[in-house]
């Protein structure tokens, strides 16, 4: 059975180079094709790739040809990565999904689509399920899976452990969010050098309503959406990996500090969700100093998977503050990707 | 009467330095002279001071030798700005203002001392005549004024105009704070490079209540503290000046964004505070551009006294969202002392 | 006879900006037409422009509609001020010099002609004179002028100085640019964040040889390149202007720093170049304490056209270490072509 | 014999954690002993030191007491790995290898003492012979052993290949140095946000003398220092760790680029120096892209230890041109200690 054959769509960009790195030597799936943009294709993924990454490109990457994104170009490839732009994923991840594959997809093209999974595992490993609706209505061998924009990945993973326990109400959360996040080149060095932009396209309306697909039921093929209300400000600031959120949050009951913490300390992902090579371990980390948790110093907390939660205090308007930290590039988008297709295989669903 | 003789103590520090800057051919004031720590003490200001600014030392201060901060030592000056930190301030200022000096002064030491004014002439100006009071209470022939830290500064200046027209409720405000506000040397680079700070002392506490006394109103004799409740996440970021607040307030009433930026914009300083030297001209700018204000590029507006403000939105919880920007060592400090005293003066409080 | 009316094409880039900046209220010239790619023809400057400078847009230029960059889009002006990239600039600078226009080039393409100036006032204000034969051996009725590289403009200052005063052999030059040289959206952050990058393409050539021509002779109609020699090592750390040159030279005799800076800090431009508006004053500081000059400190010394030396000390193998700050687009390249103009128009060549 | 209870002076600076990160399962050494300032005395080291790698803490260290910086507190040590600064190396070493303990150094107190080892394996390996002769002159039961500084690390690596194969006579080197170089809390934010430091103190005396040394032959119990002549300019840029060096070289004989990569890549460390849990593997990784090396992307080559070699092109004055970059606080500092003793112990002069 293992390794499954798998594809990385958008192969050469910032979460294309995640996808490279994270799945070398990985027990369950091998990379069998890179494909990118037409301008590339052809040429040896050294070659058109300019690596941002620390650790080195893998040498089994070097010397593959960058094919088209279109499903014929990789027919043994069975489980699709897709790290494509949402203009394109809207055209080019349905095309693979009717052709069979399995595309584990970091756009926000279906993300609101009801029959479309928005997954977390740790979160809602059983919205996992939602495929077969979706192959039902869609008519597809194969399906679309999506996770959820970097931003709401952590801070739905402390939501979700509080909610289950205390019942949640009302969110507000402000992002200080990393480079990597607007892919590359991005962001130019001019424009973040000794500067904050308080301003990512579309990011807010994402934060504020991703996680209520994420928190919400599935009940009789489809989600019911959380009612918990959310408020987001986002910013761009000049951190190269790990997005830390501030976080103030209204529960059903008054808590105190050192509850919450335990209880986040101790969440659990769902079973579904555990055991799996890319699963968290812990899935959260609290830490106790006062000034924690910090992008550089705790992004690489459990290989990047894990949420790091810090200065869990009561809020003088909701119930209580906090701060989460988690990598935008990893937990955020290729590792989330991966995990979710992890759970898929497990599930028996590919 | 003009110019009228004053003294900066701290002289050396981040906020001193500023002072020395801003005072640079004022047309009220003129520094008699610099006092530092006892470790300075006899050198002059250019061999004890590592210069931060890139505008250059100013002449007459590089040849001015530093003196100890005793009210004995600087007989001739009658206003004193005080760029000390709060533990030495809380023993130095009362001596100053015992022997008939008037001090301005950046630190927490005195801010919710019930007969000090916390004063930010754009918003209380009136709060100046409350030093009759304490020399009353003290007896004292010179007094102490305070200003606010320098991330309610700004943020204050908008909530005062929202309030005024709409009544003011609830707020919530994420900084994301300047290297400058943590004086020098300050943040180690290497704490801050690649990295936020999620955490700066006392800082909360400070945004959670400072804007409430200033919001306050000034009756027979004390101030009646503003009802309306906060909660404030502070953040250290790699940025040189000028502090960006990412606010959500509640309202009394609806309110549409063209309304409060209407409102923003057109806010009058109350008449005591206005046409002096260091006042804000104008008072309130709003930014149209999505992705303004930013520090680099803002935060000189008005010589670095304008607070600016930009992203006036609906807020899915309260009533609006937007962002603040101020400069933290101009508004945020050594200018909004100075401003202090040109309103006590034009007050005929000296 | 003033204002003369100018042009800026390549307005909306990191240079054309500048210029714009710097041509606010200019004594002798008055921006008639802006200029940019055919994308942004039609649109008005502050629709098209990202304007990346502290210093406000100026309001005149706001509402100016981009035009091509034609000379028949632009018939009043008579001096155009180009941004423009090489490529583009071989193509369309000669085409304003045939219609009659005195074309300022930042562009390298012409720099190496024969008959073309590479100018600096300081330097070689003489060498503008070689527009007369350009003008005989072309055919043009207008002319072109360049001006250096951004990093050669400061080191070279700095060599003339002491070449005239102790004649000058060999040069190691080793550059940390700025960010800003490498235009807008330029360096990527993600490339540049806790990075340097130790390359700059095309950088090594120039630098190894624009000064010999600077430092060269005019006679009969064409300049003798010195016979100094160089080596470059060029790279981009993470500073957004101001260029800093690490350089060791031979000297045609021995020299102590003492004598080396009392050289530098007495030298004098040209007759031809002094008193102009933007002439630098003084043309060298030479900085004492031993960690000056620094980017933020001193990029704006004498308003950006100064070059600031420190560090001068004696190398143990060849005969002076020192280094060399200037700002890269006011005196390496904005700046540095509007002197340019002026000394055109002074020395009555337009 | 394994492991060897091994002792860190300086613990909790900023070369003191990566003693503790990298001898984290060493298969030789096992610390047996912490020590630091007397004001960190007592305290466990969680509560002393303040964490600034990205690495967690390792969990042994957490609970470890900080012991005073004498040879009584530790009496199972046998090796000490001391990252004190220079002044108190100067008192500290001596007493520690009077008492027996080999002492690896970091500090440049003794870098220059005749019969004083500055060793760096891969180059002169058979130099920690020189610790006999010290034994002798002094009548210690134990020795000093000190690495160079870690600028000169790098450079010396790349320089030892070029001058076996060639002959070395002249080297200009100019550094790009990382802040973590400074220790901690060491340089200010708000010194090198947006800046460049050209002055790093003492630091091109270093660079200028300590290659020559480590280059030199070992005979008769004492070094012939190498008549190559070096000409250093060093800076600070804001780069966490990473020193990037432009090196200008003049050989005894013309050689391509091409031949100089390949003595570069195909050098061999000294038998002795070989196969050492620390030893670099390959000593020497050459690039060939345009614009690698970069402290981001190839600091941690070789765990850390490899020194990277770029842009090989030849040299208009002396022969060659490259870039070296090495990590400056594992193979410049505490890897580059641990290193040298584990020569030490298999040429059994423990």
């Amino acid at each position: 059975m293992y390794p499954i054959p798998v594809a990385i769509l958008g192969a050469t960009g910032a979460v294309g180079q995640r996808f490279v790195s994270l799945l070398e030597q990985h027990p369950m799936f091998q990379v069998a094709a890179l494909a990118a943009s037409d301008r590339s294709e052809g040429k040896t993924y050294a070659e058109a790739c300019r690596w941002i990454l620390s650790d080195p490109m893998p040498a089994w990457a070097r010397e593959m040809t960058l094919l088209p994104c279109h499903p014929q170009a990789m027919p043994e490839a069975k489980i699709v990565f897709s790290a494509l732009p949402s203009e394109q994923a809207k055209i080019v991840e349905p095309a693979f999904a009717a052709a069979g594959f399995a595309v584990f997809s970091n756009a926000s093209a279906f993300r609101r689509e009801p029959d479309v999974p928005l997954l977390l595992p740790e979160v809602n490993a059983d919205h996992v399920h939602l495929v077969r609706h979706q192959r039902l209505v869609r008519g597809w061998s194969g399906c679309i899976v999506t996770n959820p924009n970097c931003t709401s990945s952590g801070l739905t993973v402390a939501l979700k452990a509080l909610d289950n326990a205390f019942g949640l109400k009302r969110v507000f959360a402000v992002s200080l969010q990393a480079l990597s996040g607007a892919g590359y080149p991005g962001v130019p060095s001019l424009d973040i050098l000794d500067n904050v932009i308080p301003y990512i396209n579309g990011e807010e309306e994402k934060v504020e309503w991703e996680p209520r697909k994420m928190l919400g039921q599935l009940k009789d093929g489809s989600i019911q959406v959380s009612t918990a209300a959310f408020s987001a400000h986002t910013n761009r600031v000049a951190v190269s990996d790990g997005h830390t959120v501030c976080a103030s949050v209204e529960l059903n009951e008054p808590v105190t500090p050192a509850q919450a913490a335990h209880v986040l300390s101790a969440y659990q992902a769902p079973e579904a969700a555990r055991g799996l090579p890319s699963a968290p371990d812990p899935v959260i980390v609290v830490r106790e100093e006062s000034d924690r948790p910090q992008p550089r110093l705790d992004r690489f907390t459990g290989k990047g998977m894990t949420t790091v939660i810090g200065r869990v205090r009561p809020d003088p308007l909701f119930t209580l503050k906090f701060v989460v930290l988690s990598h935008n590039t990893i937990r955020g988008a290729a590792g989330g990707s991966i995990y979710n297709a992890e759970v898929l295989v497990r599930e028996r669903l590919l």
